[in-house]
């Protein structure tokens, strides 16, 4: 089905720490200029000037400076901010846009404790009438290596959404494989492993049918 | 029937500008502790250190920097915080917690527009457990009067809640006089009209039945 020149589309890429995430998105936004595409890259949490600043409230602080419950809300005033000031305009112009991360990050990171998955999505409805990507595209990495990158990037460091421990990071992952399974036509899990260039070839085979 | 001492209550003074909500705290602040209460006075939005934080965000910035759901969403986000933060503690050790504004400020000001009042109390679910107060007293003013005394006050200034027309400010005191009727246990409609100090004594009187 031929897309229209002037039909901007939104994808995200998600996945566990380490799977390469912004390396990709860079590579991919270069690969969709080179098409003669207008390509705007963006990262959640943040992207417009006003979830930029929910951003600086939500990675500072102790661990315990925002409940789940607080976090989640603040996440999802950041993401309504977000498709409103940048991704809604950046798309009616006819560009693409590729956010690092999206809602099925709240939904992996605070859905699945004090929070429900539905929670999270009704959130999501009350914040941006449901407003969802074309694509997602899901980065997966064995366990093992994930760690591995992590670790030789972050060293020791942590912030108050890095810095969990093993079991969390496997309930994330789970819970990505899980929403590519409810919504296939929306994700497309994406072996992140080897070398960078094939991991960009796999993610543009994954919107070969969204290229005009 | 009787309170027992270790009980602490929860109050909020709801209304809209000029019907004195900040001066009356302040009264019945002094009042209460005089009958040896411990007693918090505290403020929406606001209220906790992130909930302070949240308000430097929601009431600084031009009138288009938030859109009203991005804005309910932090007001959710702040209430969830000062909740957890300062309310819960304060009654857990038996203090009476006033706060200028909660909820139902929430309800009437952003609940009537983009929003429901049905979207505010799913948000208040989410990131509160619905927590209410133990009363609400709405302070009730002729029209004419509180637009005199909140022009004395404010002069020409406004902020991004307070700058509003006349028949917005005619919305939300009827809705808070809907919300008043609804929850006919939970709400005092109160005559915020005349002398200061027979105002305050209105509001004893509608807390005669808490009062240990």
């Amino acid at each position: 089905m031929p897309v229209p020149a002037d039909r901007g589309r939104f994808i995200s890429l998600e996945g566990g720490e380490g799977a390469g995430k912004s390396t990709q998105l860079r590579a991919l936004a270069a690969d969709l200029r080179a098409r003669g595409l207008d390509v705007v890259e963006t990262r959640e949490p943040g992207g417009s000037e006003g979830a930029e600043a929910i951003r600086t409230l939500l990675l500072t602080g102790g661990d315990d400076r925002w409940s789940p419950r607080a976090e989640a809300l603040l996440f999802a005033a950041a993401r309504a901010d977000h498709i409103e000031k940048t991704i809604r305009p950046a798309i009616a112009r006819g560009a693409w846009v590729l956010s690092d991360r999206f809602l099925d990050s709240s939904r992996a990171y605070q859905g699945q404790g004090d929070l429900t998955d539905a929670d999270i999505l009704t959130l999501h409805r009350i914040g941006s009438a449901g407003f969802l990507p074309d694509r997602t595209l899901f980065l997966t990495l064995p366990e093992q290596e994930a760690e591995t990158r992590a670790r030789a990037r972050d060293g020791d460091a942590s912030d108050r959404i890095g810095g969990r421990d093993r079991s969390f990071h496997r309930a994330v992952a789970d819970a990505f494989a899980r929403f590519a399974i409810e919504e296939p036509a929306r994700f497309r899990a994406i072996d992140a492993s080897g070398d960078a260039q094939a991991v960009t070839q796999r993610l543009l085979d994954a919107l070969a049918d969204l290229l005009p």
